[in-house]
């Protein structure tokens, strides 16, 4: 049975990621596609890459009629995403990708993110969307919080460290580097082509960086206690991919074995032979996440190495599994597109 | 029914892409990977990104049993394309993607080419495989020549307009924007990131460019006199993507016009409404060709521009499409994958 | 003795580039910077690259006392250029970066800029600025017009075969791939990382481009007729640089020997050896522009091709050519800086 | 007077290098240009964008005569670089740019570059080539070895540091991100355009690289102690650049004011105010290094970042100060052209 779809801010790269993803999905069908600045036009206009679709126009919110909708996904800014949602339907299944939902407590949402929450109640209701450690959950959830791009590459690499006590956790370092496509479509002058290209730079340096939130929120559940990682994101002069350089104290084998284990019967994360690293170039335009570990010459201490797609595991083929989930269909489907390299 | 592939070549980027686009196909499954230099090896250590997947190792094509292949695509390069196939069995089903097969002419294929060809007996019996001009032949082939990247890009443009008579046959211009995955993953000076990042220039200048054997070929024959025209590709600093920017004296809407008849049932060609131009950026990784026309400030003249992805309508789709047909499947199964942007 | 240097519109990058090649300049001095809407900011925070020089801060133009500058650069928009170089005292010897004093007529003016001009008496004084054209005047002059980069570019290629008679006028084709730069600073979606790494497009197609009213003015002047060429920019994913390919009927090695007599002399004009071609990248960061030259296997008809530095050459590096002429230095004078390869 | 110079190797970039940053030195003069494999060949046919310059054809090494040379850098590949030092006359000045006489224990060398070194006395006579930390010993020096460029940004950054104590030995982590033309102009796979361009990953991990021989030497001679860092570098889609990412333990505050307090007298050197951190992009094709200081949240731990471009100040540029020390000249002399941006 096919199932009805609704994507609320389709104007945006993640929005056209959906659209790119849902494409091929055999069960699934676009009823509905918003942008409220651009409402009217067809979106071959603003994505002319996806002409060759038969998609509806796009329309406000407002005129959207959400009876047949089975699922609506939101890939609107984030305070708007809340303001959204809480007037949607409540019945209405929800995979949101902006920030809102992602923070369970109010006051860490308020210190992160800069303004109170308006939708509080539903942040208790909404799953965190990382759905290789929240399968269950999400596959009964009827609003989904996508982990925001550096905060799920991060946990994919750590997250089982911690759980299983391998690593020690007050000396987790990551360092990111990020292409620009998950700064969005705006247009800013340090995103400027002519800024970027050839060119790179740290940002949000001294761990202020928002998706610290999500980090805080998990892993200091994970390991029953307050854990504190540091972590400095690059722009790098790429359109897609994320990498992560975590620096743990934890032998690399052990290291290894855990990650190995916990990954072996997940069908996009590939864990890579003992010594090998990934690259965001194999993971571009997919949604696999690769994962390495080296040992470093000096004892005791490891570098763990994580490779995805920001728009793909890091954002929408990430809200597509978690959709898929939700609505009972495959986990998989619409999402084993191989990677485009080069 | 599923049919058994074999890939001879699949350590180069169409051998790459080849793979990358079967992995979502219904009904095709790939039996054999052939790499000469790489024979034992797995196809995640050449291809990284593939690494999902389940695939044979790679193997000599000496080691191959074609007895259970439905058909073979041959990605290796020139020359040696056409001693390999001399060899395989006389039933089997080939698409090559070298330029072997292309020149129907033995003398032409040695003017350009400049050795005698090893195999003139099997020139004859190849169908050229501009899939959208030669679908009948194609149907029924047993050895397909693949079209040039470059030479697929231009007849786009330009084969309608010319067997519909409506631009003058003296004065065409084609100016190529060329990335450079066409140029495959030989090891050369001009094709290190540090020599081509940020700087681009003209190359085989003077209408010396291979694929102009294929022009003359076609377009005479479609003109019913001789054609020869200008064409200079240009090295561009990207990935993947042609541009071809044609310079026609004929009447900017009659050209339309012609375009738009002869393309609006073709599932992979899309001409853009009158005016409108295309960008390599909105059909990169999938099997799109995009056109557009518009009228020059000089009465009588226009500008005709095509965009595809080299490595996909230019080369392992177009094989594919080519392939789907010769075994009876749905043209454009595996093809519909939309393009990846950004 | 020490020329006192001011420039307007320092914010964007040919203000930038100026401040660059300045900054080694024997005998100019950097006294005033204006940026009005970031006056009272230091340069090192507008252009972090800047930061060793001892430079004075950004200012509005109301604020300089002109009395002890030599010359103003005026790199500001056009438009606001003309009516800001109005107030400016008329004794001032001023270079314009800006098209508003490119076109003698005030028609063609208002026709290409789409609005009258607000200074149609400064419009007969000012020189064009084309320094290997007219040298004498300029060195006479005291408002010289910049020439447009895509306009230097193209008039490097034909101004010596138009004015010797050796190609035919009436089937000029000019094909710009153009580097991202050109656009200037401004923030528009195309000109991001995002949408233009890794794609590329065509622009202004229909020979609509701004600066084929210098074109139309030069040439017609040169050939004692009428002349329109065809003329489509590309824009091509990398900062700096401008390659034109000149499409013409005439004889290759007589177009050869016009260029080399007309440039032999020329300090940042390099013809190439007969056959060879340029590269953007051997001209990037520095004032040469190099010309080739090809027979096409068409009888009678040629390819020419320039490289420029469109930020150099085509803009800030042409400007500073002028004004050492207008100030009685050596022309070369700060500008013989190597290209910056790789 | 004159100083009459002589490049060994100049057919790689770090040669290309020193002859664009020699041709506007004041006081150098370049006599004789080798390149083994290349001799005969005029140096425009290597680097058209040398051109414009006015220089010898390359030569082989033995087919110069060093009698009239003042100076010679040695720009070729290790291992050779000693065995063509060990040659050369004994009086003449040589500043090598490869890593044959960095590490000053031939154990140390051994065990990094897996063969013994041919030259051990003159590894005792070389001095190291850290300009602003050696400066006596380099004027005084008749051979110098110039830093490794990720040595040269590592140190710059944690020599204060380490000599002041103010930050903890065990805990340090270094973490780079280098443009490729650090890999030279080899003929590899994964410097091939198609394989770098849009996608980056780490190499070397685990602490292997052989800069780290030069880390190991020099901190642990500041210290009084065997001091061993983390290092892993990773490779960028960039042509110029390092940016190395240090997380140190310590106050920002005392880190900032030592940082400031070594590097106020620098020419080269700038420290960003605190909090601010550096661009590549903001010291591309320059001599100049920026570094920048951050607190993190963490107390007590701190973020350290520097950019400098691997061809001037990590390599050619560092090799030319040198030199100017060597001759008696300004050490800025050809070194104060500002970064080429955008």
């Amino acid at each position: 049975m096919t199932q009805n779809i609704a994507i609320l801010g389709a104007s945006g790269y993640t929005g056209a990621e959906l659209i790119r993803l849902i494409a091929t999905h055999p069960s699934m069908q676009i009823k509905a596609l918003s942008g409220e600045r651009k409402a009217g036009q067809p979106l071959a206009q603003v994505f002319p890459h996806l002409r060759h679709l038969d998609l509806p126009d796009l329309v406000k919110i407002a005129d959207i009629d959400f009876i047949n909708i089975d699922l609506a996904f939101c890939a609107l800014p984030h305070k708007t995403s809340q303001e959204v949602i809480a007037k949607l339907p409540r019945d209405l299944k929800i995979v949101d990708l902006s920030a809102d939902f992602r923070l369970r407590d109010p006051e860490a949402y308020e210190q992160w993110y800069g303004n109170p929450h308006s939708a509080v109640d539903m942040q208790g209701e909404a799953v965190y969307g990382l759905t290789e450690f929240y399968r269950d959950q999400i596959t009964n959830a009827r609003l989904v919080a996508g982990t925001g791009c550096n905060a799920a590459t991060g946990q994919f690499l750590l997250r089982p460290l911690i759980a299983a006590g391998v690593i020690d956790l007050d000396t987790i370092i990551l360092d990111l580097k990020c292409a620009v496509s998950g700064a969005g479509r705006s247009l800013k002058e340090n995103l400027l082509h002519a800024e970027l290209s050839e060119g790179y730079a740290a940002y949000a340096v001294g761990s202020t960086h928002r998706h610290l939130g999500e980090f805080d929120q998990e892993f200091s559940v994970l390991a029953g206690r307050e854990v504190r990682i540091q972590f400095t994101p690059h722009l790098i002069p790429a359109n897609r991919g994320i990498l992560a350089t975590g620096y743990v104290s934890g032998d690399a084998q052990v290291i290894h074995d855990t990650l190995v284990a916990q990954y072996e019967a997940e069908p996009f994360i590939e864990v890579l032979p003992m010594g090998e690293t990934p690259s965001t170039h194999h993971v571009r335009g997919s949604n696999f996440c690769h994962i390495g570990v080296v040992a470093d010459r000096i004892e005791g201490r490891a570098i763990v190495i994580a490779a995805l797609d920001n728009l793909t595991k890091g954002s929408s083929g990430q809200a597509l599994q978690n959709a898929n989930l939700m609505l009972g269909l495959p986990e998989t489907a619409g999402l084993m597109l191989a990677p485009c390299f080069p």
